[in-house]
């Protein structure tokens, strides 16, 4: 857990609110916090949902293990210890990019229960919405896929501390929305998702 | 400088683009970058161009270095690397924000050249626009209103490294906007702004 550093820090309230920005997308920001194994499917319907938003006149980013990497997090490699510092900073980013309105889509294999936690409890004191979509997968069927070549590599040992081979996963118990990826096609995926953000009211003005 | 340290990481390009976000705000992500001492007056024009852009139906959004250092960076101290890595952070956040779609607003001391003109480059790479905004105040007039209390804390010896104090400022060679806050009205220093947002066409869909 990062420890609070700096002194003499004040938070500078300004005049236009969250609700303020909310009215003028005609959305809601929120955090859609995509967790599961390499090559489950988490970029792929974050992807897909992006393009279903924004025919719906929505506006949604997305974040991912692989583009944070190269900026923010570039200074972060895969120890227990980094990784966790890497869901912190992301968590922290997506908070902040919720806050302006955006509907932003995270898709981090995030293995560890603590540091989704974490980041679920940042949001619910700031009372933005976080919600955790378990895109779930069996191993064996993520390794048939292996996209990218990795779960090859730490079979072979070439890559180390690697997710659902020698580090664990740990699963969510109480997912807002549980994704099977091998069962679902990518359209009921979409559709589920659009589903529940309806019904939770993010793709319209806040209530007055 | 961050140093690279996660290998096998490859940027993931999605199929919605930062243009067709742009045509649906109505206006053109960019980082707006406001440097100046303590007291020279950065979150106050910050705070009143948020107002104005939002009567024009405009997303803007704030950062500024009291509620990021509450969050994202608050692992960070105030030495010179700690410093700079604040202003990295900041930078990659404000260049995911701008390329969501969101004027971002960001009021930082921001007090060295090189840590500046990093965040720059970040953004020139990636063709998002950065405007440098020296919100030009002598000490004298900013110690002499001191909002906070720091300059009087900072000459008793309580705070350190404080700049403008014991730490330099280095201003501005040559920012896209300069305002003389002791000179200017807060009225005239926003318009000024607006004016050269409209001037660079962030204010509008972008050009087919």
């Amino acid at each position: 857990m990062a420890e609070q550093k700096a002194t003499n820090v004040y938070w500078h309230e300004g005049e236009v609110t969250r609700n303020d920005r909310a009215n003028l997308l005609g959305q809601q920001g929120a955090t859609l916090w995509f967790t599961g194994l390499s090559g489950s499917g988490k970029s792929t319907v974050a992807v897909e949902l992006e393009k279903a938003l924004l025919a719906k006149g929505k506006l949604s980013y997305r974040l991912d293990g692989d583009n944070v990497r190269l900026g923010i997090n570039k200074n972060l490699g895969f120890s227990a210890e980094d990784r966790t510092e890497n869901i912190r900073r992301v968590g922290e980013v997506s908070k902040l990019m919720a806050d302006s309105g955006v509907l932003v889509l995270n898709s981090f294999i995030s293995p560890y229960i603590q540091d989704r936690d974490q980041v679920r409890s940042l949001h619910e004191v700031a009372n933005i919405p976080f919600i955790e979509v378990f895109v779930d997968c069996s191993l064996e069927e993520a390794e048939k896929r292996d996209p990218k070549g990795l779960y090859k590599k730490a079979r072979a040992g070439e890559i180390k501390n690697f997710t659902g081979i020698d580090d664990p996963y740990e699963a969510p118990t109480n997912p807002e929305i549980h994704l099977h990826t091998d069962k679902m096609t990518l359209e009921e995926e979409v559709d589920a998702i659009v589903a529940a953000l309806a019904e939770l009211n993010l793709l319209t003005e806040p209530k007055a």
